[in-house]
């Protein structure tokens, strides 16, 4: 029995969790975390970040554009505080309050990345966190990115440690893996050492949260989850810099993240294995198109029939995709929710306008789209692969379109398109994000004064002008 | 198969967590909660409420005194914000910090109060909470006490309504409910309406958290767990009135609290059974020591021989309690935390010193009490309970005394104790608070004016002063 609600009578207990034969997880990402450095990084993983960076702040920018993120933003001008960094709108608030709402704004039209091992989408907790500790301490472009590579390997593993284990589970793996990278790449960014990145990741296990309940429900704490883990990731940096202390077991221990929230123990070479040498930051995936991403490839492939919207046409669908875009019930969808799992709506838009964006789904009654849904077939196909994988196989008036992967617009087609007439000057700006202008020699004066965190958060804030 | 991370495709999904004979629990305690006022809560449970404020406030005003919340207030001072409340330290920030800072200071001895059945410590949570909202909103005393009891209800129901099932899980069910009474009290305070406040429950829900790792570490995880919850309950609220939604079935439905948290529904009847009826506030038990509960009996029947050490004394355990308090090894405890699971160390201090105190686990190397430890013998009593109601049999010099059932030192001798000098002006405000001068007639001019919560805050900060 146990005295009191939670006491342990020893002082070194024994914690079943933990093999003898290996180090906990904790110490491990600690160690790895707080020695990577700019120049242990190879040339993918910065061009990975560099894309990540800047598809984040598109999806944000689109996301506040349609007022889709007010509510957080709203609270996060509440909390105020010393005027450490901006929120996307150009507020200076507390780094925390920043975080909060910007990741949130990320995440609010459900258009940012995802890792598909993880099932996380890593950017929207990682990257607002990153720029928001950056613009605090006045980081250099080349720390940001570092800190952001950091916390997303971290936030990927730990969602890649337990393929579908917290879904399984009711449990939302973005906010529950996102808030220890989130404590990573703040501790970076205020230069905890390993052993405080270690307590930092300890506390941050402990704020580890997200229902999935929002599945039945139009709730919108899906969009709200980056934002607290971001928040509370940043906390537990705060927390062990100021001496609070996380256990060693927060991760693999017996009443660790894994054990508790998805029942068993994580994949350990998932999580730790060939770190530095394995990359999840270049296996994160760009959604090229807001909607279901089983329509992706018959959007690509309509785009063949763009400028000659045939009679009609036929989508040959993998068979575990039919019910989820495909259903007869799909050609005439009532919300944009709907219209976005409609493989109907997305080829009919695609071939009459040309591209897929999010303002596809804005007017759902434009008859020229409804028309031409109504003159689609679906037919199931093979199941050669596994759904998402399927060929876009699009026909009509005698031409056959198939595309074997859906390569998307592209991300900075996507971001520009986000990210509106000024999207260039961020790009540029992500670009020149920890490049040493000196040691190029491009000779351009003053450069290098604008590598900081905070011309990012200039580039993005012109955005939104 | 799902085709996104998260996605349904059915805009009315049906939840299999709902039976569809019961309405979900969300609006059920929303409803409820809204529409609690002060003159529908009993007299005993005002009274109730106003022991759990005393005693949290006494609690934490020991904590702040021996650092043992200095984390904590350093990140809640970081956080700054608008002058909106007070950290009992005095500073002013946001309610969202000042809640942080005094939820871990209450809770940093583990001195604090807990409801038994719901395994929970829900003043640490609730009441900095309504102190915070409270002082940021200008309420009034009986305001005050209506929102605690408000947020004691639903923390201490949702700890019932699992009994030891987050606790199996390996989580401490004390931030997992409690960040739900926290939006409880928070929103009562904000005057949000019976939807929003629903809302802010279904927000809330997605921000529980806490694991019970610390069990196998020195870290200081647990103490920060109510932190979180209230600061997270704040947020939950905040963003609830700002627009923001949650889902009904965030506590009963099938990625609800219970069912992704304990692996299985909640008991319905503890939970939402005759509200307003039973009351749990005054179920809520006051720890008389800082140790465990399993020496309280036994301290309360050794302060029998104080005045008159006897040469050996004899003490009698519940089988249970022997080897979490009474094994050999524990007449030398090495560190305080071994002291308060040593019914050696505990007794012997009573005996001494004629009282137990947070003192009283500052020196172990003192000789007198570590002389008549040596001399206590434990034997093994019967079963006839469980442990935590076992009678304190304590004997020695052909004496025997026995109490029945530990009735501490009683909560404002205790308060009194960790309060300090100026303890009587915060237990006078307090009993003040809610208290109509004017309609008792007492006369006293002016005396109305001082019952906000900002009084309860001067009184707390003058206590530090």
């Amino acid at each position: 029995m146990i005295s009191d609600s939670e006491s342990h009578s020893s002082l070194e207990p024994a914690n079943p969790g933990l093999s003898a034969r290996h180090e906990p997880a904790v110490p491990v990402l600690a160690r790895w975390a707080a020695g990577l450095a700019w120049p242990a990084l190879p040339p993918a993983v910065i061009g990975a970040a560099r894309e990540h960076l800047i598809d984040a702040a598109g999806c944000a920018v689109a996301g506040i554009r349609r007022g889709a993120a007010e509510p957080a933003l709203t609270v996060a001008r509440g909390l105020g505080g010393p005027p450490e960094a901006r929120l996307f709108t150009g507020e200076r608030v507390g780094a925390v309050a920043a975080a909060f709402g910007n990741a949130v704004a990320v995440h609010a039209l459900d258009f940012d990345d995802t890792h598909a091992g993880g099932l996380v989408h890593a950017s929207a907790v990682n990257v607002p966190v990153a720029l928001a500790v950056g613009e605090q301490t006045g980081a250099r472009g080349s720390d940001v990115i570092t800190a952001v590579v950091a916390g997303l390997e971290v936030t990927c593993r730990l969602g890649a440690a337990a393929p579908h284990g917290f879904h399984a589970r009711g449990l939302h793996a973005t906010s529950m893996c996102g808030v220890i990278g989130a404590a990573v790449t703040a501790g970076k960014l205020l230069g905890l050492d390993e052993t405080r990145l270690a307590h930092a990741i300890g506390i941050a296990a402990s704020g580890a949260s997200g229902l999935l309940e929002f599945l039945h429900s139009p709730a919108s704490t899906k969009q709200l989850h980056p934002g607290t883990a971001a928040a509370n990731g940043i906390l537990a940096a705060r927390l062990a810099a100021a001496g609070a202390t996380g256990p060693a077991g927060a991760v693999d221990g017996e009443y660790g993240l894994f054990r508790t929230m998805t029942g068993r123990a994580p994949d350990r070479d998932a999580l730790l294995g060939a770190l530095g040498l394995r990359w999840e930051t270049t296996r994160i995936g760009i959604k090229p198109y807001p909607a279901c991403q089983l329509t992706h490839a018959s959007i690509d492939a309509a785009g063949e029939f763009t400028g000659s919207p045939p009679s009609a046409l036929t989508v040959t669908l993998h068979p575990d995709a039919v019910p989820i875009v495909g259903g007869p019930e799909k050609r005439h969808p009532r919300s944009a929710y709907e219209a976005k799992f409609s493989v109907y709506w997305c080829v009919a838009a695609m071939v009459i306008d040309g591209w897929v964006d999010l303002d596809t789904f804005d007017n759902l009654d434009r008859p020229d789209v409804l028309s031409l849904a109504s003159r689609i077939t679906v037919v199931t196909g093979a199941a050669d692969s596994v759904a998402a994988d399927a060929p876009g196989i699009v026909a009509g008036d005698d031409r056959i379109a198939r595309v074997e992967r859906s390569s998307g617009g592209g991300a900075r087609t996507k971001a520009a398109a986000n990210l509106g007439p000024h999207a260039g000057a961020l790009i540029d700006a992500v670009d020149r994000a920890g490049v040493d202008r000196a040691a190029v020699g491009d000779g351009i004066p003053g450069e290098a004064a604008v590598d900081h965190a905070a011309a990012l958060l200039d580039a993005i804030e012109g955005c939104l002008r």
